[in-house]
């Protein structure tokens, strides 16, 4: 087996309705990709029959298929007896099987039905893979040699059965099958702030374009890119040291860690604290912050200051500053992020002050515009104009980034600006 | 056209990877059901060439197929492409779109780049879909008459460009094809509040029972489910009068309409403002709030006391109350409310102390303990334990709704118990 060929065929009429979000195959990507694996293509159908032709046009392309859902009671639950069909092997009570859906039932003080125990009815030659999580056992139906003859993994739909069934029984036989194919890639994942995706790819891909066989992903979110690196080790090990000449700056990290919870773990290294005051974020900084765990160990406390009477009254604004410089400038800014850092007795504060939009715009200061200022102790104080003319919910994220993206540079001694 | 048959086509290395889930995936499925259109299947590819082979297999038995990503400016974005070369229509720079691309980074003031013009390339006869939230227009491809010619719509990655490009273009044109068909079926949401999915369901089956061909949908996130009633229009209208009968508390409105956006109406109909105090949440109810644009005017200012410092020196809870029954207690986020009614001037004051975990749970006090109060002007004062076991994220999800539920039970006068 050169390079294994991986499918996922999930079935659920309430995953292409969008009642449902499909998680199975992100879960599945992600655990397969540590084995070195990756999907090569992942396919919805509804419930029932249409099962069968995504699988007949899978079959010859693929060595192994993993297929979720239609393993359940009712009616139309229908993967095991297409694919006994499909395969021409005929469906065997399992008694093993059925005595556990019958103990689980008592012990569950459940009565039991027929509909049930079609759920024992095992494939012939099929590897049961227990559930101790539902009454559906996974099945394993083992490649048999010829050509268009995949590996077949019937799993369950439920996520809490389905997981453990993978962890625990699926990914160590796809490990063994892998072990008779080739070394799997290395790769590695940057995350940066403060360039986008087509200037980071035009400058790295002409840099990289030597490099033999190396892959580059990217993934954009608001403020942030992950840039993934994928191939044999010397390449991305080569190609890493490029990205990390010419973005040392813009790194946030070099995995997928989120940034808050980079600057947490920066803030407690030093014993530092932070303290917010938000005028457009509207708390959304404080929010980010206190998703970590370790949060509260060096974030105590913040402010949302919405009106110009709330920036004088809590953080000690002048009313004549504002009335000067509108409230959205640098100069408001800076004096909220000063009356934050003495309000609070903080290491180090973030203030900002914007315009989140849809209204409130106008010719010199349009919607999008926002002053972001840091102060620290013993530190420069900072604060500067940008602009993100987004919606409003997307506009608040990028903001929100941003100003942790400034503490981090500030944390690792790298320049504001 | 009797009944349309629809496909998406997701394409994304990052998906396949489960660095991302497929929301695209659930959000077109969902959109598309309101006007009665069901996706047959959803595919996912990898970034690059991978897409042609599963645009060759979908041709011949589609009527519409909806492709994502690959319009982007790096090497890996190539959907354009294929797809021009295996219809056969030449790409075109469309002067237009390269103006608007112009403009956009002009406006942003960022270097443009040459990656970027590719994005101006138009297959001939294309319908440019215009994307006023990035760089790549969407493209419709409509069919030409001939079998295996579906028409094609191209919709760039991004869900905040992907989300509103799909509702005001590509919907509106899917409805004109649809309408060749038959007859979309009527539906209703409701959006719930304070009542589970099985609990709704445990209800409300029963009583639809008799009525004819009405199907049921629920979609239930933390502390709130939304139930779609879909079918014809005399059983959803009649159908509709026992939900509103049965469940007149809990329905927090009649359509998909944010909590947040009904809150802040109810509250600007009434010439009241609110505040916030917010320790295991962090900013999060804040936040939400500010995520509706009309926020500004109903809500001045809030605070983030994480510390039991923060919570004495802003909000005036005495430090022996807290030592006495413990920050997360009743007695004290009944104080922190009364100390923000009385900081911020607010009609209503919303505070809330709990345990977000993992860590600082207690045997008395474990994690997923929060109490709530809500204490206005004028009105009797509100406090109580609640139990959420969920993780820190979800946790402060679940909080924020509450939080907003009782103050709209509040605006509504229905018991806030």
């Amino acid at each position: 087996m050169p390079s294994m060929r991986l499918e996922v065929v999930n079935t659920g009429t309430e995953l292409l309705l969008g009642k449902v979000v499909n998680t199975h195959a992100a879960f599945i990507g992600r655990e397969l990709f540590k084995l070195g694996l990756r999907v090569q293509r992942q396919t919805t159908v509804p419930d029932g029959e249409a099962i069968r032709e995504a699988l007949a046009e899978a079959f010859p392309r693929c060595d192994a298929i993993l297929v979720t859902g239609g393993l359940g009671p009712t009616s139309d639950d229908i993967t095991r007896e297409i694919v006994a069909e499909m395969l021409g092997r005929p469906l065997r009570l399992d008694e093993g099987v059925l005595a556990t859906i019958h103990g689980m039932f008592r012990e569950r003080g459940l009565r039991q039905n027929a509909a049930n125990d079609r759920q024992a009815m095992v494939p012939e030659g099929a590897v049961v893979l227990e559930n101790p999580h539902g009454t559906a056992p996974g099945l394993h139906l083992p490649a048999d040699g010829r050509a268009g003859s995949p590996h077949l993994f019937l799993l369950p739909g439920p996520p809490r059965e389905l997981e453990p069934m993978f962890r625990n029984l699926v990914q160590p036989a796809l490990a063994e099958l892998a072990r008779e194919g080739e070394a799997p890639p290395a790769w590695r994942n940057f995350r940066l702030h403060g360039v986008g995706e087509s200037g980071l790819a035009s400058i790295l891909e002409p840099l990289l374009a030597g490099f033999g066989g190396l892959e580059l992903g990217y993934c954009a979110r608001l403020g942030e890119v992950d840039l993934r690196l994928v191939g044999a080790v010397e390449s991305v090990e080569a190609a890493s040291l490029v990205v990390r000449r010419e973005f040392a700056m813009q790194i946030v990290v070099e995995s997928e860690t989120p940034i808050e919870e980079v600057v947490v773990g920066l803030l407690a290294e030093r014993g530092e604290t932070v303290a917010t005051a938000e005028s457009c974020t509207g708390g959304l900084i404080a929010s980010t912050i206190t998703d970590f765990p370790g949060s509260s160990a060096v974030f105590h406390r913040g402010y949302m200051t919405y009106s110009n009477e709330a920036k004088s009254d809590i953080l000690g604004v002048p009313p004549a500053l504002i009335e000067a410089h509108g409230a959205v400038s640098d100069e408001v800014a800076l004096a909220m992020a000063s009356g934050c850092l003495a309000a609070s007795g903080a290491t180090h504060a973030i203030a900002v002050s914007g315009i989140a939009g849809p209204g409130g715009g106008s010719e010199e200061k349009p919607v999008g515009t926002v002053h972001v200022a840091l102060v620290s102790r013993g530190g420069a104080a900072f604060a500067k104009r940008y602009f993100f003319p987004l919606d409003r919910i997307s506009f608040k994220q990028r903001v929100a980034r941003l100003s942790l993206d400034l503490l981090r540079r500030r944390l690792r001694g790298i320049p504001l600006d």
